[in-house]
């Protein structure tokens, strides 16, 4: 039975009207790169062609700023079409994946019959992920993992000696490994956590990336994966649509990527400044605040109440999550925004608070 | 390993320049609907949200256009998009297709691991689709068939009679019955092949469609199945990614929808118009026409010569077929265009068949 399990889905009655505050999922604060619009809009006119299904051109534009060749990129319509294509390419029989964290992954593998195991990531380690993960696996070996880093909904990073212990290991047993690394250009860190320095090394690797996020860009759909291995490659185009990315999406990607450099370190800057703000509020609030890289808060109130629900109550959506996630209640995620945005929310945020505890949050 | 098997890739270094004229994909010669470019333009500035996963404004346009109930429609990344996850979806372990036919079909199946079995058309019955064909079912049951009306690549239609039995017999086995009709609306007859009406009556059909040929889409990626069974729409929301559909193609779709009915009467008539005189003329030079009612020629050459291949010195590019497609060579399909290129293509096929026949071809 299908069920939506994402934040930003913002078409419903009432997340109409300009007050209305979407913290449920997380773009880049600063809007899409300038050039996106115009590059749109002169594409339209060729709408009457197939896309290139190579995404040529595209794949040039990706390779300068991943600084890896062109071959080794695939893009799909939005990461999401990628999370869905690498089980019919690798049909596996078994698959691994941690929790908390994105829930695609669970679903395209169940959609494809795979067996999943589940490694859980504690919240007494700060969901973490230690070398615990390589014995799981030695334990228990599987087809294919997918990892994200930093994770969603969490944030944590994971270090690039843990995954090279597991990637070393996993090409004993012929497992594939995928690194959803969509959230990277946010952190600081991205340089000393990237797993792309293994890709030459490692064939069994998958990176996933998107313009998703880092260039918020969602209503787009443009994702791809970086790897060094040409059958997979292959097989991604074999197992599924031809043209899956639009015209538009390509123009949209090519222009985004013009000139990125000033935009990404903006970015990153705004991002961390935003977040050590939000972070330092709600903590003088008595939440729990794990140590998030991204540019969203993973939150754990103390407190009885529903804070998305009574966040709801002031036009404000963040993301909770079920019992399907592998979270308990009381965890929460919002998303970084605009400066107006978050101190809106952290006003509510401490109105509520003060309010459900008779007047003192202290 | 894969290979493009279809037309339209003009995304290489022979087909650049003004001149080049495309005819090995066929979109309708009247261009994209007023409107499109102007909503595509207006909708860009939302591309920093998710698009609604359920394109509920746009499956209320389709449902006003198809006349169907708007929860009887699913949208996805265009109607390759459906043909993919079909078989996620039903788990096929056997399926049926005819040959010739659209090659996605046969690929998507193969990627899932479905076996298949071919139902051949034959030549000599101008590649026809009769009751045989219920039959060859009947011999032998599959999970889901997949059929294309009128089909591509050779124009032909198939009566509705023919696959409400098939469908009627198909309901006793649980097979399921997929019907691109893709084409069908540049066709005069659609309202009377169409098996629309068998909707309400049979949950086992499923119906495609796409705004690639008859709005001259492509480049946007946008297609649809509508099919009378909750179920299956269900899982199809289940077997694939979310936001499978861009903001820019919901904001086209609906565009397109807006006062379509002299647009489609034009393209109708028009389409006809070009089909009776390319028709003749390559008759007049010997070619064999088959009775297409699309907007594509599907022809024979009695002729030793390879028509693509000298075409393609004259800078126009029709299709042709490999063995995969179940053809032997000499078999070719040809776009109809607007006027002045479909007359551009005759004068050049009248002095390519004079010169290789020794200046006479009558």
């Amino acid at each position: 039975m299908y069920k939506y399990q994402h934040g930003g889905n913002v078409y419903f009655e009432s997340c109409n009207g300009a007050d209305f505050l979407d913290l449920s999922a997380s773009f880049n604060p600063l809007g899409f790169p300038p050039g996106v619009e115009d590059a749109v809009r002169n594409e339209i006119r060729f709408c009457n062609r197939y896309p290139d299904y190579r995404s040529v051109l595209l794949r040039e534009s990706i390779a300068d700023y991943e600084k890896v060749p062109a071959d080794w990129i695939f893009c799909g319509n939005g990461s999401s079409d990628l999370i869905f294509r690498l089980p019919l390419c690798l049909k596996p029989r078994k698959a691994l994946i941690w929790t908390p964290t994105f829930s695609d992954y669970e679903r395209s593998l169940k959609s494809f019959g795979t067996e999943i195991q589940y490694h859980k990531l504690e919240e007494n380690q700060n969901f973490e992920c230690d070398e615990s993960i390589v014995t799981t696996v030695e334990k228990e070996p599987t087809d294919l993992i997918f990892l994200c880093n930093p994770n969603n909904p969490t944030g944590i990073l994971t270090k690039r000696e843990i995954i090279e212990k597991l990637l070393r290991y996993c090409r004993t047993t012929k497992t594939f490994v995928v690194v959803d690394e969509c959230f990277i250009d946010f952190t600081e860190q991205a340089d000393e956590v990237t797993v792309k320095p293994l890709l030459s090394e490692f064939d069994n690797l998958i990176i996933l990336k998107a313009f998703t996020k880092i260039f918020a860009l969602p209503g787009i759909r443009l994702g791809y994966s970086i790897c060094n291995n040409k059958t997979l490659i292959d097989q991604l185009y074999y197992h599924g649509p031809d043209w899956a990315v639009s015209n538009l999406a390509q123009a949209a990607g090519m222009a985004a990527l013009k000139n990125t450099e000033t935009y990404l370190k903006q970015t990153v800057l705004f991002v961390k400044q935003e977040r050590q703000y939000v972070q330092r509020e709600l903590e003088n609030l008595r939440y729990k605040i794990f140590d998030s890289q991204a540019n969203y808060l993973f939150i754990k109130s103390p407190f009885g109440f529903d804070l998305k629900k009574e966040l709801d109550k002031y036009r404000i959506r963040i993301r909770s999550f079920d019992r399907d996630s592998g979270l308990e209640s009381g965890f929460y995620r919002l998303a970084l925004s605009q400066h107006q945005h978050n101190t809106r929310l952290i006003e509510t945020v401490q109105k509520i608070t003060s309010e459900k505890n008779g007047g003192s949050t202290m």
